[in-house]
């Protein structure tokens, strides 16, 4: 089975950086798995995706050596299921708030007898390889979002559940959950301060941790914090921040022929 | 009729910007008629972009007050209509390169008695109103690429086409055609003065000018030398650029938990 | 943020009219979105529209004021959120049959703290305006569909949830839970009956209230017993009706060359 | 081979109607299937509609007996081909302006010796049967579309062009083109006589005739003239029309819980 | 109503073949549709389709006489009633572990009072007729998937849920389930022992019984136990059989021009 | 730029064998491209795929060494240069016909100074590397369909156009042409000394060969004859034997319950 290159990095302890795909097309996924990141995820949560297109956005990502993610819209088997057996090798589960959800998420991932997932690996098969049922307890990362208060109070119980392989922080629903504004890059004494509880307990439970993040310099921050993987921003937020560059860089254009000092 | 902005624009003697999308998404679409530009540009030619998927872009396009243009394959009437029924405010053409072929370009964007257009503006009546018919003559633009050796030979030839509202350099083939590296922002001599040379001409027509640029400080140059119009880049263009930057920004990432000065 | 007209017509005692949508097309959405509906549904129960196309139908709709809701297939956080994020204005939820279930819904239609709604309103954010996250709780309707005798037994309870804006009765469903024969517009007197208790209920809670109507003269009478809203027909049926007249008004057509009194 | 009912019926004597298809869906190409028509038209012309969906669009026609005919955007083989492979069982073909265009359009739709159409009706044989390539050519209805003066002026010739089964009348465009005003069911007298003068050389030339209509009563109307199949509005047409009707008699409803009268 | 042939088969003591759609086109369908299978599951669960897809693969079988039949992702009411509003004549859901989650299945299926499916058969209406809502509880086939352990154990309660018509087995689960390596066409004895008792169980409780076969020895010998109905592989195994056996057959090809023997 | 795997394999003396996608799918175009095919043709021509979906077939070719052609629908610049810069290492034109055809078909594949290529090789510059602009003109193959008696009779001026890498051909069309049925794998006598005298030709003149082929034992024979490359029919004729083997198989099937033999 074709190895989870995630896996490898964090046992080798290096930090990997994940890039965002909220736009529904297989082209943009292509070329954001141009770009370096470690891993890809395609957001069917926030993101403007479906499961159709989905699978086309894997498949363009399958082009490179980026790790295919993808983060479900909800705790829900059917299409959690799915996005496995279309060659995820990663799942991100929002709103994990007890350890009952935590083990009903990580069960839909895993084959008999470690859960429940069912049979028919279609392109897993193809992207994983044949002996993918052998192997994809092993490989296919289990990632459970802690984003509430809820979640914070229960943390070492769903941190504890078997065959739990990592957390992903969403910073803006943490902090809506708190009371807080909602945003990346939260500087919010309360709100830095559950984040740290957060992946100092994963690192207790040996458990990777994930933060979405909005610029290198909090993402570094946060890796040196004990993050293993962050997110940064997403290719609608690349495309709109250069895009506003460019048109702020336009706006003292001269009329045309006005010639001068360009 | 709704007004065509860029014609009033122009009129006004201010110089517009393009965005040009190649992405096949109405959401990509929609994020980028969000940043400021006048006009956008969805790219059939050489962007990954079908006539199905367009549709839906001028859709996204027009929940916003950026003019919707289209570049169409090829100079080929069916294509031409389509695009203009789709509610397209302007067509760039590729590769006119002689009176006839421009002459035979702009008819299939007139009704009779200027061209041979044929009726049914199923969507444009729905953007441009009920009087669509009777205005749309005077507000679709008409815009010829003039980017070979060929074209250049015939300029005058080509700018003296009634009808003709305007043409659009592609620096790319231009300099390809005259045997010099393809790209944009061109610094070779002969690519500029050839440049200079047609944006010259067509003010002499009385015909606009357009050009594709790849930065500001370039765009804004070209302007200075009498271009009505430039665009920059492009959705992936800009996509890529800004995830480059961060990707790099995140070499020199630290372990996990290794904390520091960060 | 943009005010949601729906919000503003019933606090000026105004009843609105709603069209629906079943035909799966971001055009024939367009078209619908020309007619003078106030607002417009995309049925993603029993219209034949998915997610990724309903976007779409919400992209063309936000061309115009009218007001885009959606009803989502069933009472799951996953589809409601993300119908959310794409930009409905409100949510239609069906078969709401007890307290819990209409408190489970509002929950996910609202952020915290007053309810769970996950942070990313990503084309919200485009068609709401950047305050969108500050105001969404306020702007975005609750609608909890009424129709079966469960829900009838329990309607104060489930009229007295806070942060239910709205009910909606889909009388075929609540005829066929009676043991009548499903259908528009109800004549039988228990349904009639049934339909006027929710509606006075309704309006005991400061709840509004909405019916789905096969015609006119109905739907005006449903408003003067106190509907705030109605909706007609679908798409699909408008399309219908009218191709059905013209079909008979052809059966007497002539033979070919017959001439005659035409 | 599945018998041309088209063929039938005006060989028995009898006009047939045809429905027109503008939005892309095989599901309102499905309700539109349902409701009488003899033959239904993907109109890639003008309506919203591209190869790919068109063959959901023919497939959704294929579960009725309506005769499934394509218009295609322009005379271009490729497109002409490609339509009759996916199954269509006649071809629309717009703007006929002469002997050469009219041979060059037969052309495309006859295998050789009769014609130059490329072999591999993949389609076609599953909805014509396994004998398609045999009988294709005598099944298959040519339609030329006669809807300028140039046309006019070579109507003769264009209607003796072996294998032509039928003309096409444009109405809106042969009015544009003599310098009218576009539209359908025309009464100006000059267009009534451009079009009565088509219908009757067609008839002399032993060519099927048809048009475009609005309305049953100008259909029947031209039926006596000679025409033996007219189309009448459109899915989008359908549906707007009663949409505003509906719209328009709810314009006088009452305020909510006004009752009263109703 | 359209009779369910299934239904019919099954009554006159014949067993039926089910081909199996994993491909999401709805040109593989109409092809599949073509060979002679007597129904076709457009596989929801493992299958790489979703929703939209899907209803333009039931549009393309329903241009046959074979049943289409749909396998939903999981338990979950929304999807399946969606489903069978398309026009699916029968739906397979997975993973039926107990009485109660067998009745929640049922009760998805059928209108009250003898389930709870909201009413709204939008193409349901179209491919079984006028008379859909008065007969679809009988029509309309219930087949619930027993392949796990957990289900073995409650075969019995599973199997007296009233209104279910049918169980099928998964053996590729199944086996995972009790331990063994899964598959098609099991030889393990302790998951043949499995099988054979629940196609035994089916029968005394007049369940009708289904097995997903690789190959017609298999099928064959199944329904010799008892079982009505045997799926044989899918639209992708059969493509990727042939395919290999084409390609191993070429493996042996000459260098070009070698000549020789052939 | 990533190498022309067939051109290597040709240079080596090796025949190679190519596969063909009809069915429009990414995922059917992933599972063909596992099997061992040397290259594979997405067949815009006869096969029922237009460009949006022919991109992320492309796409789903590329997560394999396979190398990607594109059968365009017709010589139109437009399609030829939009499928190159979707990434297609090589482009199949039906119906060449003349050397003046010839000419303008390399033309449309090749950058100036030989030939008059748009430059904007978006996905291109992906899957082929950023140096592709130097040496796609090399790597790209020019392959011209020899199928008609007009073909027969310029042949020796169609090879010698410089920059024509390889001619195809097709046998049903090259038959039909000949008056003959048209089919693959030809014994007619004339066809296959037709078929003999093109390979014969292409070899004096330096030209690739290929031929489009029925069954293994047939392209055997051909490369025998001097062809370089085979196609094996196609994805949905595979789908198709192995379905009607599987269905003829379980004609015998007993009834349910009959045990016996088996």
């Amino acid at each position: 089975m074709r190895e989870n290159l995630l896996k490898k990095a964090w046992a080798e302890g290096r930090a990997t950086i994940n890039g965002w795909l909220a736009i529904p097309s297989s082209f943009s996924a292509e070329v954001m798995a141009q770009m370096g990141w470690d891993s890809l995820t395609v957001d069917m949560q926030h993101g403007v995706v479906d499961y159709q297109t989905m699978v086309t956005m894997l498949q363009a990502v399958s082009t490179t050596a980026a790790v295919p993610l993808v983060r479900v819209p909800w705790r829900e088997p059917g299409i959690i299921m799915k996005s496995l057996d279309a060659g995820a090798y990663g799942i991100i589960c929002p709103m994990i708030n007890s350890r009952a959800e935590c083990e009903e998420f990580v069960a839909a991932c895993r084959y008999p007898p470690k859960g429940n997932r069912s049979f028919g690996p279609i392109r897993a098969f193809i992207y994983g390889g044949p002996d993918y049922p052998v192997h994809a307890n092993d490989h296919v990362l289990t990632i459970a979002m802690i984003e509430t208060t809820e979640a914070l109070a229960a943390l070492d119980e769903i941190l504890a559940v078997p065959g739990l392989d990592a957390i992903y922080v969403g910073p803006a629903d943490l902090a809506n959950s708190m009371g807080k504004p909602p945003g990346f890059d939260q500087e919010e004494p309360s709100v830095v301060e559950a984040i740290r509880t957060i992946v100092a307990a994963a690192k207790r439970h040996g458990v990777r941790a994930g933060l979405h993040c909005g610029a290198p310099a909090y993402a570094k921050k946060a890796i040196g914090w004990g993050f293993d993987f962050t997110t940064l921003l997403s290719d609608a937020r690349l495309m709109t921040m250069k895009g506003q560059e460019i048109v702020a860089a336009m706006r003292d254009r001269p009329a045309p022929g006005a010639g001068g000092t360009y």
